[in-house]
């Protein structure tokens, strides 16, 4: 996929050279992390979640990032409003069901927001995925997730169910478009070690969405070049919190031609 | 107390095998950091706080842990649904009352907390333990706090009276049930130098809460291997942030053999 | 402006000495961070938000921190009564107005502010303030912002308008009360790469306010004991995590004399 490695580095060109804002409404357990992410990748971060204002703030980003890990009822109402407008505007959204299948009330959430909203990138874990592509799935709390399905597969129905780009993230990554399916081999087992990588890892795809037209270049972007600052902050650093600042360091650091020679796309 | 510090290695040692689920409805400052020394230690945290789903996550949970330390009306009803709902299912109860006696909110919601729902382990400074057990204090904003009381007796005093197990924080910490009342000497000052450690060290006795079924050894097994741990930190570091990040990796790093072989317990 | 640099060292001394109580009705991005760096320059925080705690918790305050940054209309109802119980009891306030110009929402909550109560500092960015000023602006989301006025003109302008001290930051920082009008010099680009710096400027110059009468000194004081500290941790680290690491390190050892000596007020 040596195609793909090209394109991501010329993304992350792009990516810098048009500094998207990338709009979230996200769980407040990793809000600091994902605004520094997004900076470090080269976008403008803005977390903005009043039902006053979201229609109005979306209305001046690049791309939007819908977070439920910490949600509440006036949250979601939050996310449906920025969500449509977004829609209206043409402008992508990407959904991390966070704890999608542990409560009913998570579960509900995602779905009401793939309902009502047009998303276009999907980004949980095995178990989320699976939930709302309606497979069988085992998850605890937010962090640990299993399923019976065949992961590609799994992201190729919900993607086609959809009609959107779905990923799922584990040690490997998988992206469909329900067309395209192609997996991710970057990244370190040391980032399941701090909390928040996988939010950190959607407003990496969501500063991509905002950048490049093709949601899975997008979301292949975001994972690789995700990856590829791991594995190099592993490489220095074996305790999780030097290993977080290397990570955000990583992305900050993180060359072009690093991400266009280091992306392994299968 | 050898005894104890035996007891500490094993529990530990129990505590990654299990990996327990402590569900937290916790402030929005230190919610990241809590999240991730729930992490290093060997629990897997969730942090969820909507009255619609507490009751449903807390049922997943092996240890619930309560913070006021940002209150709202709208929390302290949560806390309430989820607290309740752990304690038809038997699952351990951690609260911490922070700045409970500098406003009469946090008094009030504390003493509320404690009426409506049986709590295993109430962790707070000596300010805050104090104003729960009726002693004089001096509390001021949520950071420093002082008492008119003898602090291994209004431990006792508070633990008899809930029927529960009380933490006194500090330089010295103070464990009673009531029965058993002992103290541990280990720790930092640099602990106080960073913001929410107290928060912090909830964290880490609600991972063993949620462990052993002994309170009284949860709270003595989470503050010695904290205290282990910030000793080990402030010998490395001497500025607060370089502290934090290796205190963090210190909770990760820590083995079974130190905490057992450097827990002084009195 | 020698006389300055004897003050801010002494200003220092004196807010180490006092220990000011900084309450905190801040966004929910940087509360850890502005937590911390309170705590490092030697004040102490609070972070209290329910509308049913605010004027009792600022009565034990000596200033006051409103910050928009993720403002909600319940937030926007605890920074009135807040504020007006500040004014009551005679506790500087200062208002960041994060985002005003972005949002109709964001510029409503900082003109209502302003109207309702009596602020001591507004501190926002070349857009944030010129938009309070009635000065055409740019601004888009929170971060980047332009303006078409000459920025000390801009914050004498509103200095005088709303009778208090206005700072606008920026490469150059710009301090006016409408009477004199200064400039500070010190910080570093790196400041930029990380979320929160001005967010965490605020609740220094907010240390400072609560400890010294003269709000245009508290706001010089706060301002280049913060760029000092960023110029120090650019010589040592050149990634923003690392960056970030070692200017709340920085804060922290900053000695009076360091704050006197390389301050640079014109």
């Amino acid at each position: 996929m040596a195609d793909f490695n090209q394109k991501i580095g010329e993304a992350l060109v792009r990516l810098r050279e048009k500094r998207p804002l990338v709009h979230h409404i996200t769980n407040f357990v990793v809000m600091n992390d994902c605004a520094n992410i997004t900076l470090h990748i080269g976008g403008s971060p803005v977390m903005a979640h009043a039902p006053e204002e979201v229609e109005e703030m979306v209305g001046l980003a690049d791309s939007l990032v819908l977070n439920i890990g910490t949600l509440t009822k006036e949250l979601v109402e939050a996310m449906v409003l920025a969500g449509r407008r977004a829609n209206e505007k043409g402008i992508p959204v990407l959904l991390d069901p966070v704890g999608a299948g542990a409560t009913a009330m998570r579960t509900g959430a995602a779905k009401r927001l793939l309902s009502e909203i047009g998303v276009s990138i999907i980004k949980g874990n095995a178990g989320e995925v699976s939930v709302l592509a309606g497979v069988e799935a085992v998850v605890r709390g937010v962090d640990s997730a299993g399923t019976a399905g065949d992961l590609p597969e799994v992201a190729k129905k919900l993607a086609k169910d959809c009609g959107c780009t779905v990923v799922i993230t584990g040690a490997t990554d998988w992206v469909s478009d329900g067309r395209r399916t192609h997996s991710v081999h970057n990244g370190h087992s040391m980032m399941g070690t701090i909390t928040g990588t996988g939010c950190m890892a959607g407003s990496m795809v969501g500063a991509f969405a905002g950048t490049v037209d093709d949601p899975l270049l997008a979301a292949l972007a975001g994972l690789a070049c995700f990856g590829v600052a791991g594995e190099m902050a592993a490489a220095k650093e074996s305790l999780p919190a030097s290993f977080k600042q290397a990570l955000l360091d990583g992305v900050y650091a993180l060359t072009a031609e690093q991400a266009a020679g280091l992306a392994r796309i299968g």
